[in-house]
């Protein structure tokens, strides 16, 4: 998918919703666990239910990986449901060394033809550019992220002036354009995520933490909209995990529309 | 598998071979593309070739998950066919907020029963911790790597005086112990060796970057060895594919023996 192909779906639909698809076999309703494969049947009914209101769908693929074998089954039939107007995101914080990285893109790009991948940036351009050498395919960087962990070295300061995680940002932007390069900005930092947006005018932000980790949707969207949007706001359990019951579905679809008219209220 | 056990075999075969499997369809003898599964005819042949002159072996996750979902029941039973006195590595440089690095946990060390997997340090705490966690398991953490964009930030220094890797490596020390923790340690760049030695003279270094990528066994061994031996150094392509006829396997068991011959003689 193109960047003005996402732009149009923003401005149609209202919305810059990305719906994290953390599916978690211990927190989907019960009678699903009768289901062949119940991941698969919360998925669907979750796609059916909030693709409305939403631009994007977020696999976390280690709730996948950690099923075995099937549980990669289980993602290609997830991804077989979601309809080609969405913005595909496998979230898999991948990075090695070049011919390994290459790998890891084939495998997303190619082998389950996600439109786009979470890189982490700690080993450097060899680790990132074989993502970005994908036409049509966007690569999304660890810049920010929203865990606690964060203070720990992201927002460490370099002797350069700046913290590693702007360093992070101002150098990999060189390495792409804001035609397939986005990054990872938490709605958990909403003081810092104003100067992050001065920096990188034009990229889309991926901006997680909205919902179960707090952060909060105004804020975020106050520091980090632009003329074209360029920004994905996802949630994950706040959306999948309205309810336990029958109704799993329903509830979810309802908070996800919850969801999308706060933001088409902010994009007015 | 415990320090004391991983510490005995290296004793005991004079080797701190670690074999990377980093098995590319690509790569392997054209003949194997007969077999039912080309890979795991490979691994299996490689694993019974060598298994004489390494102490652990270290599947590149990439190569399996690059195949699709079939590519991990290769894995599982390339798993099956390492004796269990060898050591495990499940090189897959994870790494996010912390029940989702708790998922890829139970992956690795309950799903696929790995000894160890290695992952990325750029988000903190939290994205380390639930590995950690795992008793009798170890998680290895990216130091300084062997690649060429290690320059891009972590060799950058901080306003602590400090390296970001030596920074990175100091401060995950505190989380775990010599017993659970190990380090990547590129071979590449054995000035930084002798340097990131002192920081953590305990601690197993994971020591890639000997053969294909150029660095000197030597010089590698005479920066990081200590009375407890303190490292597994990995050979990958330089051993896999030695040959590329019918000897494919007898010939990387003469590489590994020579290896293992050369780590003889700097142990005594």
């Amino acid at each position: 998918m193109t960047r003005a192909e996402l732009i149009g779906h923003i401005r149609l639909k209202k919305s810059f919703l990305c719906v994290g698809l953390d599916t978690d076999l211990a927190k989907i309703p019960a009678f699903l666990l009768n289901e062949t494969d119940p991941v698969f049947a919360f998925n669907k009914a979750i796609i059916e239910a909030t693709q409305d209101f939403c631009v994007a769908y977020k696999p976390n693929i280690a709730f996948y990986e950690s099923l075995g074998p099937t549980g990669w089954e289980t993602l290609q039939k997830t991804l077989e449901c979601i309809p080609p107007t969405h913005f595909t995101i496998a979230d898999a914080k991948r990075g090695d060394i070049g011919n390994t990285s290459a790998m890891y893109a084939r495998t997303f790009f190619e082998t389950y033809n996600f439109d786009s991948v979470t890189v982490a940036p700690y080993m450097g351009r060899d680790s990132i550019e074989p993502f970005l050498n994908f036409e049509g395919k966007w690569t999304i960087v660890l810049g920010l992220t929203s865990n606690p962990g964060a203070t720990d070295f992201e927002t460490r300061m370099l002797d350069s002036g700046k913290k590693l995680y702007e360093e992070v940002i101002t150098t990999v932007a060189g390495w792409g354009s804001p035609e397939n390069l986005m990054f990872v900005a938490g709605a958990t930092r909403t003081d810092q995520l104003k100067e992050l947006r001065a920096l990188i005018p034009e990229h889309f932000l991926l901006i997680p933490g909205v919902g179960s980790q707090g952060g909060d949707l105004r804020e975020v969207v106050e520091a980090t909209l632009t003329p074209d949007f360029g920004i994905l706001v996802n949630a994950s359990r706040s959306i999948l995990y309205s309810s336990d019951g029958k109704d799993f579905a329903e509830k979810a679809g309802l908070e996800a529309k919850k969801m999308q008219l706060d933001m088409a209220d902010l994009m007015s």
